[in-house]
């Protein structure tokens, strides 16, 4: 079954070996595209399905013919809960999943979405910084659709999306990154502010409101319009590298002088917490790899790497838990699957 | 130096091998005995001098021929407050050193305090729920020094003593137990409330009011008067097997059933956390280690056993940390030392 490989491999964006992949855990970019038919949204169960057939039969011939391809409506509420938690599906696709589909292609580097809020969704996901090539390889793919679907664009507005902030090139561009240090120094609120005033979306990945949880924060561009795709790249570029520069300076404050010997505490035990506790929670055990990623990232010598800690960033999410069992697990058998797997993954490196 | 022996000593009555010493870390028994001179608080140097000299003298033919003589006066603060940590002295003794005088026995299982508030204060401790065998080294020591002393006595009120709850027998007798799981369960504050109408006395050994820390209870016989040694001993012994009867009852609920993995996970927790931190205060430790007493009491396989637990306990207070250093550390040293050293002891074990 699709989804048990998945669990069983690491998707290739979370193998920490991009650039700046310490700060930066995965930079996506993302194109929207739409047929010359009304948006999803005004479609019937009949258009639906036309679109839906249109782009997977394309998407075979073009760039993902080694993909997996899924309809949202064969697959369990537990199975989309898992596309969602992966980053690969949106929550707005699984939530009406007649007539939607998913493609993933190998390691999870390129995925469509057909029939969200526009017809096409591409992206590709890499780890570390790497805006141009990761803008480069859905690029690629978005070529190759073309050659077998007829996009709507006009010469006036550009490619036409569902949402207007979307028009022109229908590209929004992100980095996630892991901004602990700034956020025990307090400075990232501020950062966000500034992010905000300078045409940017910051917001946290996991949590409400004002609460982070796991100190992931990603940045991405506004709109797409009114600017080429390069220029839409290069301003996220400056302010994830200028973003990459503060975390640096705020690691090295705390891991130096008088605040090691505190920072050093904090992360062994939560090293000590992963690794003996019977019973966490998705957002204790999200807090404490990110103090454990902080440990690793600094050099520290601990017993993982960041890899791992990605993996257990994600497999510790609740419907990958379900699918690691095999079964809708209970609150507590879930908190128990998810100490032990830590603990062993943790154990084994 | 006599102190950095004991240091590197475990005490007898921590060794963890009484009747019941999974409940009862320790018993003492303690004789209140009296010169036929003014009580200390009534005499001056020349008349302390006197005393200390007399019960010294004496207490090198009977009974504590090799043992440890101090005179509280030739000792610095930090050995007077190692020895209160240590239950040898008590903060009375300490407070005011001049001509004050205590004996230790060999590994520390009889003490005698010279000039606290009356002359003689004798106390034998051991490990576990032991009452009679404490009293009978006690008694032992007693009737030695009573060859060498006069003590104050009369036929109608039998031993004279500073404060009238002693008179009689002068003896006080108390239990040092652990309530881990009568204290989670919340019963504990019930079951001290009718151990005070059944005129005993129980304290928390760490804390302040109602906040005790690392669920240690010391019950004791709130007077000495009007009953004898025996009926008082057995008045302690019935009570304090009740309470280690509830005691064992309550863990035993704790540690099946549905609640059994919350407990293992409270438990792996307080041991992940002693393994790894690099910063632990006095009250973080003594309740980690409290935990972990737990889970050994009830046999699981862990890293450690109940003596080392008890020596724990004791060498991570203060005085103790600042002895080991031989110098007066900062909180954030002794936090430092005091985490260095569980881990240590922890990973050797």
């Amino acid at each position: 079954m699709q989804l048990q490989t998945m669990l069983r491999f690491r998707a290739g964006w979370a193998e920490a070996e991009g650039p700046e992949h310490a700060v930066v855990l995965s930079t996506r970019v993302r194109l929207a595209r739409n047929l010359r038919l009304p948006f999803p949204s005004h479609l019937g169960p009949a258009g639906l399905k036309r679109s839906l057939d249109a782009v997977f039969s394309a998407a075979k011939t073009a760039g993902l013919k080694d993909a997996a391809f899924f309809k949202l409506a064969d697959l369990d509420d537990a199975d989309r809960a898992f596309l969602v938690e992966r980053h690969l599906a949106s929550p707005a696709l699984a939530a009406k999943p007649a007539h939607r589909g998913l493609v993933v292609g190998e390691r999870e580097n390129l995925t469509a979405m057909v029939n969200e809020e526009d017809h096409l969704r591409l992206a590709a996901l890499q780890s570390g910084l790497r805006l141009r090539e990761a803008h480069a390889a859905v690029d690629r793919l978005d070529d190759g659709l073309s050659a077998a679907l007829d996009f709507a664009f006009r010469d006036d507005l550009g490619f036409l999306t569902a949402c207007p902030t979307n028009l022109g090139t229908g590209l929004r561009a992100s980095c996630l990154m892991h901004l602990p240090a700034l956020t025990m120094t307090g400075a990232v609120a501020r950062l966000i502010e500034g992010l905000t005033r300078a045409g940017l979306i910051a917001r946290g990945l996991y949590g409400e409101g004002t609460r982070v949880v796991g100190d992931f924060f990603q940045i991405s561009n506004a709109t797409g319009f009114g600017r080429t795709e390069a220029e839409i790249l290069a301003a996220l570029e400056r302010s994830a590298a200028a973003i990459v520069a503060r975390e640096k300076e705020a690691r090295a404050a705390l891991s130096t002088g008088a605040a090691r010997v505190k920072l050093e505490d904090e992360i062994h035990r939560s090293l000590g917490l992963l690794c003996s506790a019977r019973l966490v929670g998705f957002e204790e055990a999200q807090q404490h790899l990110s103090r454990l990623r902080l440990g690793l990232a600094l050099g520290w010598k601990l017993p993982a790497d960041l890899a791992l800690v990605n993996e257990l960033t994600l497999s510790t999410q609740p419907a990958h838990l379900d699918l690691l069992a095999q079964k809708e697990l209970t609150p507590l058998d879930r908190d128990a699957l998810r100490a032990a797997l830590v603990r062993r993954r943790l154990k084994a490196s």
